[in-house]
């Protein structure tokens, strides 16, 4: 065995290019190296070209930094950012030719995703990736099949994590408790939620160069009292001050070093009146109920109904309008079967699932969301996301 | 003449579908609905038809939130974040085919962008927009025309900025300001980049609730000492602590309302040896250069031209490696010609652009870049970017 090719997630791609009888995959958006290769791009502007038989080369822009690209992977640089340069990408299919050519793999036997839609940004996370409108034409000559043809089996490779996958995934969730906590030091009367949603992400930001953090940032969004009655339509900060008796809902992205934390929390502020204080009691038991059943054999659409009825039982069917639940780790949302009413598909020790309903109550001017990141074991789950003893051990 | 359509922008849009004879363009982007009308998409989920001789259509998603859509805008939902609708972009598509079915309009006539490459970020911010794989495709029936057949004209589109887009521009930059200002407050030994990162973003992110901001993000990247050396190659922040000596270099996109600014500066902590100040002196005598030499009819490549001889003239030219400048407004790096050598395009009133020369020296453990953000007039330019005087009046 050689050195990438051979990990859990090595083997688990060498099976998938097999029994779909590729030979080579492209991989170019960033999520697709991350899961792939551990490697987050800086610029998006890199390449993989992972053989079945061989090991994974990489092709990086000159510009790239070079420190944080795993070791055992063979690394190729291209004219990408070089002002004398006008056209690198076709210095880079030129070389990807070469490659494949040196491998013996023909067109039909290599795999790519045609386009960016819905890709986890690179480290530099300002803007789209920056490959041109007809990037995955340049590659129509050396890539016959799109992972549209093979959607079933590529994005089922997102799905269970490997043991260092889930390490990588618990940090992020780590540091995300470190904004959380900063979350809940704020949480007082006349204080934005801008000033809330800033200082989270501060603190998380501040994570790097801690623990081979080498990148760290949130996006969190903070909605108090009747704000926080859009949340299970969309989450964004105003300037609107807290006040006594507001509930107030945070929505927390976090990527540490590629990989994703998603959590949700709702706080009080002073005392909640009664009508208020139900709605967050309602999603937190909700929540936990539904956490409760996760394990490996059970069915996605078993643990929403769990949540979906504890919500009902008490009246707020109709205030819970969202999924119980994605996957979660190479992006904010991982592709996959989603934690939904009418979905048979079954959770697989190494998944990792959000798990977050809530009750959203114009009338009453609040809204209630709780989320964890929970991992599938052999024998039960362990919630990622809590550091207060609710997910140090596993559950049964 | 009617609402949107009656603009400036609306004249110029109109203006480019009749040279193409085009009837309707499907715009899909997030700084494309934002360029054509002045509305920054929350989910980046939402659709525009900008018809040549009747007003424009938005399609949103139910779960967009509407405080922010511009007037004048007819407003369509369609049913994306509904559990109960399993595909609600085959319920769009039908939508937008009836909507040019009702104008008459055919399918030769309708041009779109084929993918989200290089794309702006939609409000949350946190992903690429969630439109799928096969998006561009379900509208092959309905647009024959892409933006490549098109480009020419289509990112022309983005260049001349109207003067309520500059104004939105000026308020970017406005607000980038705050977070510099809080940059050169931070600049003393034993504060580390990130610290100084997060503290920028933050004070920028502060921003929302007041003048009319609803949406304000930084991505600020310091690099100190000899890690400002690399800043030529990439832009990030890490751990090191500031020392003595050190200069500190930030990179700072700032998101306004959807509305960009790109901006550098490079600053001093203590005292600078003479070989490390001639290197921030060098690349800051090359941006005033340039820019004095910024107005209508002038080529970009004599702008180039003046930057990079005043810092070969000094020795430096293997430490300037990059461009001297791009368009900014719509997105943070905007389409359109460079301000690079044999580039013989033209300014025009109404342009705007980043005059950013750089010079990194690893031997001397340093690197400076100053970036403005530079409107060309009617007579010559203003700096939108500087509060200090410099910029306040029409420069010649």
């Amino acid at each position: 065995m050689t050195k990438m090719s051979g990990t859990a997630r090595g083997q688990q791609i060498r099976r998938f290019l097999r029994e779909n009888e590729l030979r080579a995959w492209i991989a170019w958006r960033p999520d697709e190296l991350l899961m792939m290769s551990g490697y987050l791009p800086y610029w998006g502007a890199s390449l993989l070209i992972y053989f079945s038989e061989a090991e994974p080369v990489l092709f990086v822009p000159q510009l790239e930094p070079r420190d944080h690209i795993p070791g055992g992977l063979q690394v190729k640089e291209y004219p990408w950012g070089d002002l004398k340069c006008t056209d690198p990408y076709s210095i880079l299919v030129s070389s990807v030719r070469d490659e494949l050519a040196k491998a013996k793999v023909s067109r039909e036997q290599v795999g790519m995703n045609p386009n960016s839609a819905r890709a986890a940004l690179p480290m530099q996370a300002a803007e789209h990736i920056p490959f041109p409108e007809n990037f995955s034409n340049l590659f129509s000559g050396l890539a016959a099949k799109s992972s549209t043809a093979h959607q079933a089996g590529f994005f089922q490779l997102y799905l269970r994590k490997t043991a260092e996958e889930i390490q990588a995934i618990r940090l992020a969730n780590r540091v995300a408790n470190v904004g959380l906590q900063v979350f809940h030091e704020k949480l007082k009367p006349g204080i934005s939620e801008v000033e809330i949603a800033a200082a989270v992400e501060s603190a998380i930001q501040c994570q790097i160069g801690h623990d081979g953090i080498f990148h760290s940032r949130a996006w969190a969004m903070v909605q108090s009292g009747p704000n926080a009655a859009d949340a299970g339509r969309f989450n964004r900060s105003t300037g609107r001050r807290l006040q006594n008796g507001d509930l107030v809902l945070i929505e927390l992205g976090t990527c540490v070093n590629g990989y994703w934390s998603d959590l949700t929390r709702t706080a009080a502020v002073g005392h909640l009146k009664p009508e208020v204080e139900e709605i967050l009691n309602v999603a937190a038991d909700a929540q936990k109920a539904a956490i409760n059943e996760v394990g490996p054999g059970v069915s996605a659409d078993h643990i929403d109904a769990v949540a979906r009825d504890s919500i009902a039982g008490r009246g707020f069917a109709d205030f819970f309008t969202h999924l119980t639940g994605h996957h979660v780790g190479f992006r904010y949302h991982d592709p996959g079967f989603g934690i939904v009413p009418d979905e048979g598909a079954k959770l697989e020790p190494g998944m990792i699932i959000t798990i977050e309903p809530g009750v959203y109550v114009r009338e009453r001017g609040a809204g209630a969301r709780i989320e964890d990141n929970v991992l599938v074991t052999e024998s039960g789950h362990k919630i990622l996301s809590r550091t207060d003893g609710r997910g140090e051990h596993d559950q049964h």
